[in-house]
């Protein structure tokens, strides 16, 4: 059924890994590999079954070691070999921030498991994730400025929301690489764990997830926080929250959650994502790259 | 001379205490509670003489258990009960949303003083005040998923700019309850106290404030850290102080600073909100429920 | 060659040290420094040789008391003596954030060796840099509102980036005095040295980003990460690293970045910032005082 040859998307039970799968490469990123995460996101935003997605790689050494600078990767090392003169041109478009952007949109929650070394891209595409979780020997390097380009994959819109303004500078202004130990110290990463037990704990807080919040109340959670926190003033949320929960509150998942509240069950909410979002999402229009 | 019913509005020098007072119903929010927290807070501005303002809850138990979801509480369970079908209709307006815009307008400085269990708008409410302290039987639950709707009182907005987006979007799509170490770790609250001391160590630090700092500056400063700090570039908060220490630094107000400072002695401020704010002041258009 | 009276200029190898140079006043803040203080950052911006600036205090007391407030400063204790009527007339401005708007501006690195005590100005002007480290002998005060003013120097939009809207306001609101350790724990430094370790500490993180880092790199990425974090959509990040990404990565620094990485030698980086910027730079309209 998978066509996939760079990744691997795997599902058990409500959570679907996407599995970074080049480890002879230090699953090493292509544009094709690029295409093949995107269209597994499109499948677990598509399936109402899956209620969060791992992001991780294969093997024990890496998660991704950067762009594939090898000739024969399909691409030129950095960016698209074409040659154009207008800049608007969607072929001028990196990569890394085209799976950003495509994570951003993403209706299920995002958790990446960090395996091994994350460099370049490597570490730039788990920005656009909810939630980031290291083995203990995951190294990291925003190595941009050591090999002559500049931090892609929209991450300087990203990392100083995550880690603080001066963080992101220096950790991009030397390209250093530094351990989980540093990356769980910035915020950059929620936990680190024995290499062998990662994904272990990256399910169960996946499973967490999945046993007890309501699909639709997470989709919606999702592009609230994103995109709400980052406008200029509290009332513009106050818009999008009161909307949402005048019609949630009178829907099946909140008698749900009400009911099995009370009676101290498990919750089995009725909502799909894929029929029952409320009628104002989405609240927005999304840009274009132009 | 209060006319209140599920607050109290206390008085003790310069420190007004706004006590959510329904302990028996482990102090759970309604319409009527929230219309009389607004009421509090345009009391507190209007009185010159308070210069901090703590939001506690009765009891040891809660500061508050969130909506109150009984049939006899007034409202429909999380929003109004009137069908509306024009969703600008002020109507539709979440209650906690307005509380938290109200909050974000006072002129006067909030600190929490969270003495037991907040969840639900128990919890978001919180976050429109400008520093929270707890105790250490402090519990926090962002519940809105595990309800079947989504995080309210414009908290899409507050959380992420007071914990990160990693530990936001953690702490809705878990809706898990946690305790004040993690509140502490997380940066939600700056410090946990025994409970019975939490209450004076809030108005020790409202006192600190009302001892030292005058209050035309306090107001301001609330105004321009919450509203500049979300603009898109700095010259923006440029041309506001600007404005204001140019007036100011030829006021009473910097005059007694500079003679108390230099006769190391404990400033008495003349200035007052009431009637010493600096012209720029608004110097925004408040947007509207729309 | 220097005609500076009020700081010195000090260049070794690729490192810029700017010193505040009136150790026998506290290195007190005046017009004429501010002057100083921006047409050293003019020579540093010029200076292709540069990769990095130190901005620190002379003596082992002070890195700077705040604004001098004696008669003989050669300006009011705060603002212009000058009576203007229009506030958006250019004497209004105040004088830190003139500085701290040409810091933003800077092509070069900004570290602050924080050597003493910073109060008002002395604390304010350090937000703009990009890396705060500190003495264990410094100590901290936004003294603003027991002086009658305001926070300045666009410190409303640095500080709560910094260190979150939570401590921001406390530090704003009591104008407390506090030390190198609870700036560290905050997040305000990245580290805290014993004063005569300090110069050497910041002098070794300036030489790691000169020896490692594309000059024309570290220029975009700080104009990209101060700029593009500040904004409301990752899609605005994108469009700029994209074009920057697709032009840098055809250019001689990502040839030279690739070489040195794969013969495991120190890069030795053509481009020049006085030259070699991408044409996209800048990207910006740099808004004006009005």
């Amino acid at each position: 059924m998978s066509a996939f040859t760079q990744i691997r998307y795997e599902v058990e039970g409500p959570v679907a890994t996407i599995v970074l799968d080049r480890p002879e490469k230090l699953n090493a990123y292509t544009r094709h590999m690029m295409g093949e995460i995107c269209a597994a996101l499109d499948r677990s935003d598509a399936d109402d079954a899956i209620r969060a997605v791992i992001l991780t790689g294969a093997g024990e050494r890496a998660f991704c070691a950067g762009a594939d600078l090898t000739p024969d990767s399909g691409s030129g090392p950095f960016s698209s070999d074409e040659e154009v003169d207008d800049l608007s041109d969607e072929r001028v478009r990196d990569g890394g921030g085209r799976l950003a952007l495509r994570m951003f949109n993403s209706t299920k929650p995002l958790i990446v498991a960090c395996n091994g070394v994350a460099v370049g891209v490597g570490a730039t595409m788990q920005l656009a994730a909810d939630i980031r979780l290291a083995s203990d020997n995951a190294r990291y390097g925003f190595v941009f400025a050591k090999r002559g380009i500049v931090p892609e994959a929209a991450s300087s819109w990203f990392l100083p929301r995550l880690v603080g303004m001066q963080t992101a500078l220096e950790w991009c202004y030397t390209g250093r690489i530094f351990g989980a130990g540093e990356a769980l110290d910035a915020g950059l990463v929620r936990s680190v764990h024995p290499q062998a037990e990662l994904l272990d704990a990256a399910r169960e807080l996946a499973r967490e997830i999945a046993d007890n919040a309501a699909p639709v109340s997470v989709a919606m959670t999702r592009a609230m926080m994103w995109r709400l926190s980052a406008l200029d003033h509290p009332m513009k949320a106050h818009r999008v929250d009161s909307r949402a929960v005048y019609r949630m509150s009178r829907g099946a998942d909140a008698e749900e959650g009400i009911a099995s509240f009370r009676e101290k069950r498990a919750p089995d909410f009725p909502g799909r994502v894929g029929e029952d979002m409320p009628e104002i999402y989405p609240w927005w229009e999304e840009p274009e790259y132009e």
